[in-house]
């Protein structure tokens, strides 16, 4: 078994992919799978799944496919996602809103437990069930709550301030929805959702 | 230079990037970039930049940098974003108000022109100047006014059915919300946001 650093990032993009495809099949009722129909389900060669899977060790015995609930539980672990990690969501606009509204991260170890703004008409709102606190107040909660995960949902200008208080107060991991590259120190890691990035993409084939 | 099928998709996936930080750099007032300062600005290496670009033609002289504006002018024709891509929405839910209401796309070549929703509660109401229209109607919609971009924000359990009537329709690329693997016939592109798998991949790392 490879060690974490030794696993290409890659390999790990992949994994929660696995997991969801996984998830469904569970929910489908299936008890049992295969690299071959895990495969088919989301475009990857079996192979491809095979290698990926043996860098974490044996999840099955050649010939009699996977035990999905087993897998499943493997790859919670792997990904540290057999627990559930609090989360800082920074802005609270119409974004944020729909996030603790059709909670995208229920189920798949991540809770929002805390909502920042620094706009004054905002401060004091309720999200949810969750008040809106005064984004000056970030530093002091997070480091109380020992928060690691946050989401960012501020505008472009804002967000590279935003992430710099969020990684001096100890959040290791960023989910940033600014259209903007945002610059992180070693040992932080940031991920960008950027919509139009991805239709741009798609654009050129058309 | 390359013809378009030649060039990697990966290289294409990067380009909005690079078009995302021109687009901040001429903001901020700057006229002309070099390899090393994008490469700064987005964590990449300038020779892989410049690689990039080669496939495409020269943008700028050896030793002189580039001058921005004709370099965005050029990706923006390559990406074929130097237009305005009509897009049609699918699914009225929370996301969908909120990508309304902060619009991700603006100046980036795509404006959502119709939204549907196939619950009747939602139908003939408004998403910010657009009616929200019937579900059903979306073949005839797409059809008639040419629409080759959608975005689907609807549940998992709805989302393949939704993509196969608007590729039968005539879209050939979709981003899609719903967190789930969709299949789409060859000639068809597909991106899914799923902000939670991006999250466990970073919770690797935790």
């Amino acid at each position: 078994m490879a060690k974490r650093d030794e696993v290409p990032d890659i390999v790990i993009g992949r994994l929660p992919i696995y997991l969801r495809a996984l998830a469904r099949l569970a929910a489908g009722g299936w008890e049992i799978t295969s690299s071959q129909k895990l495969g088919d389900l989301l475009g990857v060669s079996s192979p491809q799944i095979r290698k990926d899977f043996s860098h974490f060790g044996e999840f099955g015995k050649q010939g009699s496919g996977y035990r999905i609930a087993y897998l499943r539980e493997q790859l919670t672990a792997i990904l540290k996602v057999d627990r559930e990690w609090e989360v800082a969501l920074v802005g609270a606009g119409p974004l944020a809103e729909a996030l603790i509204r059709e909670n995208p991260f229920a189920g798949r170890g991540f809770r929002v437990v805390s909502v920042f703004d620094r706009r004054p008409e905002r401060i004091g709102l309720r999200l949810g069930s969750l008040e809106i606190l005064d984004a000056q107040r970030l530093p002091e909660v997070v480091r109380e709550r020992g928060l690691k995960v946050a989401v960012v949902a501020v505008p472009a200008d804002e967000a590279q301030e935003m992430v710099d208080t969020l990684v001096e107060a100890g959040v290791r991991a960023i989910l940033s929805y600014a259209p903007i590259t945002l610059s992180v120190p070693p040992g932080v890691r940031i991920q960008t959702v950027d919509p139009a990035a991805l239709l741009q993409r798609m654009a050129y084939y058309l």
